[in-house]
């Protein structure tokens, strides 16, 4: 009997949770406050979307399970250190974050910089170390193209767009193009991570491709309108914040009915990418679903 | 005929140039504020006594001269992104550096943040996208260790410990433990990834990690003393900064005398690591000279 989304969900998280709890260094470990700082915000918390996305890629190429934890971790890894950074007071300053104090609120700023700086090291020590698939040469190229990911062509330089794009009005094209960095890059390469693990073929690797590109869009418009929509209290970070901010989003540019149309049409669009690979793609099916249609 | 130091250095200088100008994003690429910001802070400045440091254990391995470049810029890179975070106002808050405004002062501290963050994506990447050894399985192992250098338990976590010690007396045996990890593991990676670049065998990698050690804490003292006794013309940066700051320095804690009677006998330590490798050995000899007899 196959697990419904809810309990795989569920199993998955717990998975990466213990995965993370066991990379990442002690609390009791010098320097004991740059750890704990790392513990507290990549422990216990976050919706698990990217290490989700790892294990249902995995699924499609039939990657072993005990494999997956490493990548999916080192995902939610980059994720929260990207966080901690964007939390920051010369980022988006916000003291909020899956409804906890963030880090430098809890610890301070210089200790959340460190911690962001140590967990995206981290992530790539973990990839290098632990055996990913059956060929060095093809780990090797996995890290590069994660690291292409996190990088100034990947997500970081989307928070450089964004920064730039505060207070201004972008166009469609514009946004988009800031999101598919943002946080479409990561997305993408946790999918391409996790199908790399197991027996891949260019041909399935397009279509993934394709479905991550759909999700990952689908992802920032959907977080857009529960921004928009939402209380904090629900999002566990400050709520109409981006709006507030001054930044562009999906709904200042096109509205909220068509924000709302666009990202099911991005998921109808995720859908039409796994045509073909049969039951293997149903968990990255469902992922789809719980991007678009998740409520908090 | 072989190079004098000078020459030779200066040679090391102008190839690491070359190949950081031509693996970093050009200024005018998307985003390019970012993109200069990571320019700025990496090219046309410091010592690259890490890059020389790549190119002379690579010589003790045989390692071919083209595939350094690229460990040698990966060093650089990590050293420049921890020098932008450094300098940031929640840090040391610093203006200058090399001569130069540093990267907050000169752009922003949002954007000196993320030049920081994908300076250290771009190097795990370059080290995972060229072929630095003849097996990919050995480049993993390298990659890891190297992260592990960068990490909580190497550079990050040195600085994490720096943060904590502001302000304390702290005795030897602590001050040399927070530059073990601050200063001294990313030289004893540098030198690592060269050697490991070429024929590496376990009996010259132990003699190396000797040399890297004595010289990784000679450069911590000799820049103690240095920062003592020099001036800000001559460093490039603030100087008498660290005492200023309430920071502990190895001339607070022994004296000026014991200071530098203490860098002399780590590069008496250095060269007496190195005995019965021979000629192959010039260089790094070289280096650990020149590490503590410069004066700027």
């Amino acid at each position: 009997m196959t697990l419904d989304f809810q309990a795989w969900s569920r199993d998955v998280a717990g998975q990466v949770e213990a995965a993370l709890s066991e990379l990442l260094p002690a609390g009791r470990i010098v320097p004991a406050r740059l750890h704990d700082a790392m513990r507290y915000s990549t422990l216990g918390g976050g919706k698990r979307v990217r290490a989700m996305l790892v294990y249902a890629a995995g699924e499609v190429s039939g990657a072993a399970r005990e494999r997956l934890r490493i990548p999916a971790s080192a995902v939610e890894m980059i994720h929260a250190y990207s966080l901690i950074h964007d939390d920051l007071p010369c980022m988006d300053d916000d003291v909020l974050r899956r409804g906890k104090p963030t880090c430098h609120v809890e610890f301070d700023e210089a200790t959340a910089l460190l911690a962001g700086d140590a967990l995206q090291g981290l992530a790539f020590q973990v990839l290098a170390e632990y055996k990913l698939c059956d060929s060095a040469e093809r780990q090797l190229r996995m890290i590069q193209q994660f690291a292409v990911a996190c990088g100034s062509r990947g997500m970081a330089g989307g928070q450089a767009i964004d920064l730039e794009s505060t207070g201004k009005a972008l166009t469609l094209p514009e946004l988009e193009f800031m999101h598919i960095h943002k946080t479409g890059a990561l997305i993408r390469a946790a999918v391409l991570l996790g199908y790399s693990c197991g027996a891949a073929s260019e041909a399935e690797r397009k279509k993934l491709d394709r479905y991550a590109k759909a999700i990952g869009l689908a992802f920032q418009v959907v977080d857009d309108v529960l921004d928009y929509d939402g209380s904090t209290a629900t999002l566990g970070k400050t709520a109409g914040k981006d709006s507030k901010q001054g930044k562009p989003t999906y709904v200042s540019a096109i509205g909220l009915p068509r924000a709302k149309q666009m990202a099911e049409e991005l998921r109808a669009e995720a859908h039409a990418a796994l045509e073909g690979i049969g039951p293997r793609a149903r968990r990255l099916a469902e992922v789809a679903d719980f991007i678009v249609l998740r409520k908090f």
